[in-house]
Formats: structure tokens, C-alpha cells, sequence
């Protein structure tokens, strides 16, 4: 059987009791991490342009687009919701791969779910095998297809959601395989289009596709097989080069949302060990931000690759800017959505700051490991190494830190008193026979 | 200026009276050309799939799926006809690069137009400059981008719908620039699908994206300023070699549209002068089919990459199957949809003239040449050779032909009463208000 086969059986043949206790647990926790940040992202302004399109283009509404008033159809939901889940840069990361698996996976299950009126332990079940077959097709391609330019959660994020909303519609195993195929075939989105909406666009498209391939399966549409492995599939095509027996090793055995890890910090992973040595070293005596007159920082090359910039001017900007997280986090101590404002990026100590920056690439760090120096204006150094950034698996936030980073977030776009209601509902969310609303404000007027 | 906002500006600035006069009859004969495909596809049974997704969808009825009494969102239309102009593989086809330019580009512009009451000219200058970047594109990343396994519809073809889309959307140059950057990191399908209906999906979901992505920058989205030719953009993600400088050679001098050839046969170019060849040795005195015992073809490398299928069993696959074409053009002198019905396929004569093709490969033949050799039971041989098919553009489809291609094919979804009507309203498109209607009766019971 080839992988995409093999896939396919396992998302169709694995229910939610299925599961073992610490998957179960990785589940629920992607889905409070997930929904806290598309809760949050729903008071941008940005939303507003996909909520006016969708008006202008009808449907039924049958899925809440998260933290607003509006409903819309399923792949209406999917794409906004997608989109929400991935806009702040503050959703999951799967370390191995640098895929952020839940922003495409949990809205496709989440819009089905609601749709169908479906349980709490259904819409889990699916979100956590969507989450571990986009991570398993990553997996697959790692490292080769990000390097080539892809950005992996626009890509294979749409076999996640594809999984996820087969999973709701009860596709069987020829069907899912199907599936994959309609879904595989739509996979699309390149690095170019990082620091501007289109990279949201990407989980927001994912989804979509995923619950346009589930529903035409569903529906008999056809579909070649061996989307993953054929000789002009996902690997052959989107990757240089490509190993699915990896996908498929240890399947039902081991789990790779293990290795899926939740944000501390609003912002690219490269940049969280980096932030995280900022918030030890400022609180050693005697550093003051203003008596900083150089950051010296170690790096993984992939920071170099993706998030050197100096000179920015927007928040926006600010999320793909290691300059600014280091700036941040010696300043205010955090990385949240309050320093990617594009008024705080503005600030001029941190622009000051970000310019004091020096990177060194060091190839033999790992990508959750960075070493920060700073030096003062009295010539003293003062150095930290991070081994493991905080939200890594190695070095998980607790589910403590969880609940205080959903409360943070939720509120943005959820009445106070709805807060603490909903978030104690999601993870009761297995033993719940349908879904808490997920309803809010909508963008900040 | 770099080559995205060289076409977007190019796009945005020309208008129907800019084109030269061969410019326009191009324009015209491709869209009566795409549409009569469309409409004879129309009848096929995997469209209700896509109209029963849709009818759970919902959506305001804004723009027709043609041949059907179902109208959709703008969305739902250009996905819908945009499948249809691809499915029976009859649609045009640029020979530089075999992309089929009229299939995503059209069907955006058509919806678009329809919803917005716009004239005939308006259509025809939406659809023409979006076949003509989609084609410009297409040069840019050939050979190189399909020979990785990309199906150039399905990802050149989402900026020919950008173009068409955001024209009628009355982009401003800046805002086409943003709605190709969103446009093109959608940009997906690859040629693993071929053979199934998530063939013909490319097309649509080209056409689809390429509407969103007009809608979306109509409403202020971003996007970066070079999808094509930046760093991880386009080019360098989805193709191993590109050249934009090709891409913009000769802009407004020089018409990419007219290296666009309209088929006369159901099935992919690269069969077509096989069929021509087979064509011409039937008429040759004393040949019967029962009589032929072997057909020895030399043949573009294409066609052994492509359609060397010698097993087939249902209609699909006849297209995909060069030995069936060969069968097909020896016994029925044809190549038209009642050669690809499944029925048709499994006809024994067909058959056994299938297992008797004999291909050898010869690098030296255009894409449009190939020569094909008879031996019949008594030992006499006849060869001829095609040096440019018909249908290419050194030897072109006539308007009359194109009529009578039209004509039998259009009266499969309409009543035989408005074929003849629509046909003339077509020709004079560009001076007309008003779109004529291109409802019908849907798939066949």
C-alpha cells in the first residue's frame, strides 16, 4: 500500500478513543491554543475584507467565522477561519518542520462540526488526525520542499484539512484516499508573499481546499491514488527530494503532534529562543534597555533566512524582524500582539535597538536554540544561551501559561464574561454533545 | 520595473480598441471557442457533483454556470465553467507551451461580466489581456515548469483569470500587481491528477483564485510587489529555470494570443497530428482497418511522457491514450466527444487496433509534426507525414469549422433553437451591451 493509501486508512480507522491519553491531551491543547489566536486576530482590520467579499458573494450560513458576528458556508468559515488561526503568527509550530498544523486542520474539522452538529469528541478526533497526517506529509518533505520556497502550512496543511473534514463527512478509506487526491492537487503558497495578508491567505486556502476535497469526494469526484508518492505527486512536484516511508513510519505508534509545540511569543518560532534570552538577560543587575549599545546573537540560519531585517516600519514587519523581537523582548519582557503593533515597532528605543543588533549564522544550533550577548555602555558583557526556546517540545507551556495566554487573547473580540466560560468548555470539549459558540465582536472599529 | 507590474500595468492600461484587429479576432474565436466546449461538457454527469456542493453552499445567484439552469456566486461560476471549459480537453491550447489559456481566464471574465452588466467589449478586452499574461507567464517558466510535473493551466492560468478578474474589477495598476501576487500563491495542480476529473478542477480552481484574488485586492488585501520574478516567488519555487525577461519581450507589439490554437480534436495537441495522419491513410485506396496490422508512429517525446496508453477501459482515458487516437482517426476519421464515451472506448475493433501502435520517439519533431506508417495484412505499407497539425497555429482552425465545432457541440445542453442565435451574438460580441444567455439544460439523465 502506498502512503497516501496507508494515510488515508489510518485517519479513516482511528476514533477519538483511539487515541492515547497524552495525543488527546496534544489535541485539546492545539484546539484552546488555536482558537484563543483566531479569537484575538478577529479584531483586525484585515478580516473585514474577507467578510465584505464573502457578503457580496452569498451563501449559507452554516459555520461561525470566529470572533465575529458573522456566519457563512462551510469553505466560507474554513478560508476566514484559516486565516484568523494564522494571521498573528501565534499559532502552533510543529518543530521538526516548521509547519503550523492547526490553522488549516481545526477550522476545516471546526466548520464541519458546527455544520453538522457534531460532538466535542468528534470534532477532537478529527482535528488531531488532520494535525498528525499534515505533520506526517511534512515530515515527508523536510527539509527540502521549505527550502525550495514553500510555505509548508499553505501546502501540506491542505491534506490536515482535507483529513479533518473527510473525517466529519464519514468518508471510508477509498473515498479519503480520494480526497487527498482533490485536496493534494490544490496545495499552493510561496515565501514571497511573507510579511503581507497572503501568507494567512495560505492556512485560510488550505482549509478551504481541504473542505472542497471532502465534499466533492463525498460526492464521487475523482482522484488519482498515490497523490503523496506518485510520479507527478506532491513529492516528485513540490520537492526536490522526498521520503514518505518516513510519513508512515511507526503510524498509530508514534505520534508527531507531540512534536507540535504552542507560542509563547507572537511570532515566527526562529525568533523564540532569541526573545527568550533577551527576558533573562534584562533581568540581570544592572542592564537597563537604554545603557544597551550592542546585541550580539548566535543564530540558526534559517533566522538569517527568513527574518533579518533591520529596518522596518509596520507590525506587520515586526513579526518577520529579529531585530525587533530581540528588541522587545529586552525592553518590555514580552513578544505579544501588543509589541507588533505597528506604533510600538515605531517606538524609537527599539528602533534604536534594532539597529544595535549583530548576527552571527551558527550552523551547528539547533532551531529552538540561539546565545544572546549584550554589551553595555560601561563595556560590560553579559551573556545567555537557550538551548530549548520556551513552546518548544522540549520545553512545553504549561497549561497554566495556556489559559493565561487564551485570557489575554479572547478578549479582544469576546465579552469578559465569556471568557472563562468558553475556555473551560474547550477542554471539557470531548465530554461536550455539541460545540460553545464561538461568535464574537469582530474587527476593531 | 519588474516583470508583475510590467504585465499588471500593461493589463490595466490597454483596452479594446487598443487591440489589433487579428488581436480581436483571436479574442473572439477563443471565446466562442471555450464556450461551445463548456457547453457540450456541460452535459456531463460530474457537474452535478459540483452543483449539489454548491446547492449545499448556498450563494447569491449571480453569474451562470452555462449549459445549466444554475446560477452561482462569482466564485461558484468561474470554479464551475471554468471546469467545464476544461474537461473534455477540447478547450485551446497555446502551442509554445501547451498551457490552455481560455479555461481559468474566460470563465472569470464571464462571471465577472455578467454580474456587472458589462458590455460585450468590456468581456472580450478582460479576456483577451488575461489570456495573454497567463500565455506571457507560461513562456517565462517553459519548458522548465511543466517538465517538473507542473499542469501549467492550473498554475500559469490563475493569472490570466487575476487579469481578467481585476480588469472588469477596474484595478488600478498597483492593485493588479497586488491581486497577481495573490493570484499567484495560489498558483497549484500538478499532473499526478491527469486522467481524472481533478484534471478539468485545475482550470476551475485557476479561474476561482484568480476572482478571489481580484476581489480581494479590489478590497485592500496585500500581497508583494513581484510574484513572479522575486526570490521565493513564482518562478523560483515552481519552476527550476524561469526567464521574465521573455515574458515581457515585445509587450503590446507582440501577441502571445496568437501563437493559440483552437482544436479540432477532443483530446490532447500532442495526439492531434497522429490523428491527422491517420485521417489522411484511411482515405488512401484499398486501407480498411480491419486490414491494418501494425500502425508504426514516430513521435514527439510528449506523447511517450504523456499519452502512451496502450490498456484502456473508459472514455477518460481515451484522451490520455495516443493509441486510441490513432484507432480512433484510422476507423471513425474522427476525434470528437463520441470518440472519448466509454462505450465507444471498448469497441473491440478499437481495441485491437490499440495493441498494434508502435511508437518510436524522435527528438527532432515539433510538437505538432509527427509521421505515421500503415502495414496491412497483405504486406503493403503507407506512410504519411504532418508537419503542423491541425489546429496549430501555422495551420488553424477556420471560422467555418470552427461554426460547425460549435455548432455540434453547443446543441448537447441547449435547445437546437438557441445555438444558432447564441453563435451570431457571439461573433458580434463586441457590440453588444449585454451578454447573451448562456443557461441550458445541465447534465444529461
Amino acid at each position: 500500500m502506498g502512503a497516501t493509501s496507508e494515510l488515508a486508512r489510518f485517519a479513516v480507522e482511528t476514533g477519538w478513543r483511539d487515541l492515547p491519553a497524552e495525543v488527546a491531551r496534544a489535541a485539546r491543547r492545539c484546539v484552546v491554543n488555536v482558537l484563543g489566536v483566531a479569537l484575538h486576530a478577529a479584531g483586525d482590520p484585515s478580516i473585514a475584507i474577507l467578510l465584505r467579499t464573502f457578503a457580496a458573494e452569498g451563501g449559507a450560513p452554516r459555520a461561525t467565522v470566529w470572533g465575529t458576528p458573522q456566519r457563512g458556508s462551510l469553505q466560507q468559515a474554513a478560508l476566514a477561519n484559516g486565516y484568523l488561526a494564522h494571521l498573528d503568527d501565534f499559532d502552533d509550530t510543529h518543530f521538526p518542520t516548521v509547519l503550523h498544523p492547526s490553522a488549516p486542520a481545526v477550522p476545516a474539522a471546526v466548520a464541519l462540526a458546527e455544520a453538522g452538529a457534531r460532538s466535542g469528541a468528534d470534532l477532537l478526533a478529527a482535528a488531531a488526525l488532520g494535525i498528525e497526517v499534515s505533520c506526517r506529509v511534512a515530515v515527508g518533505v523536510h527539509p527540502w520542499h521549505y527550502d525550495a520556497g514553500w510555505h509548508i502550512t499553505g501546502t501540506a496543511g491542505v491534506f490536515g484539512a482535507a483529513v479533518a473534514a473527510g473525517k466529519l463527512l464519514g468518508l471510508d478509506a477509498p473515498a479519503m484516499t480520494t480526497c487527498l487526491g482533490i485536496a493534494g492537487t490544490q496545495a499552493a503558497g510561496v515565501r514571497e508573499v511573507f510579511g503581507t495578508m497572503s501568507k494567512a491567505l495560505h492556512a485560510g486556502r488550505a482549509a478551504q481546499s481541504g473542505v472542497l476535497a471532502a465534499l466533492l469526494a463525498a460526492g464521487g469526484f475523482t482522484a488519482p491514488p498515490a497523490i503523496l508518492e506518485g510520479r507527478r505527486g506532491f513529492g516528485a512536484v513540490l520537492s526536490g527530494r522526498y521520503d514518505f516511508e518516513r510519513a508512515t513510519a511507526g503510524l498509530g505508534r508514534d505520534w508527531e503532534i507531540l512534536n507540535n509545540g504552542l507560542k509563547p511569543y507572537a511570532c515566527g518560532v526562529v525568533c523564540h529562543p532569541l526573545i527568550d534570552a533577551a527576558r533573562v538577560l534584562r533581568e540581570r543587575p544592572g542592564v537597563r534597555p537604554e545603557a544597551v549599545t550592542a546585541i550580539e546573537a548566535r543564530v540558526h540560519p534559517l533566522v538569517l533566512e527568513l527574518v533579518d531585517r533591520p529596518r522596518i516600519d509596520s507590525g506587520l514587519d515586526g513579526k518577520f524582524s529579529v531585530q525587533h523581537c530581540l528588541a522587545a523582548g529586552l525592553v518590555d519582557g514580552a513578544a505579544g500582539p501588543a509589541q507588533f503593533e505597528t506604533a510600538r515597532v515605531r517606538d524609537p528605543l527599539l528602533t534604536r535597538l534594532r539597529g544595535a543588533v549583530r548576527l552571527t549564522r551558527d550552523d551547528a544550533l539547533a532551531e529552538e536554540a540561539a546565545t544572546v550577548r549584550l554589551v553595555l555602555e560601561d563595556g560590560q558583557t553579559l551573556e545567555h544561551h537557550v538551548a530549548h526556546a520556551s513552546g518548544s517540545p522540549q520545553n512545553p507551556l504549561s497549561d497554566g501559561d495556556l489559559n493565561r495566554k487564551f485570557g489575554g487573547l479572547a478578549g479582544r473580540t469576546l465579552p469578559e464574561d465569556r471568557v472563562g466560560p468558553l475556555l473551560d468548555a474547550l477542554w471539557r470539549l470531548d465530554t461536550l454533545d455539541a460545540l460553545p459558540a464561538l461568535d464574537g465582536r469582530g474587527p476593531a472599529r
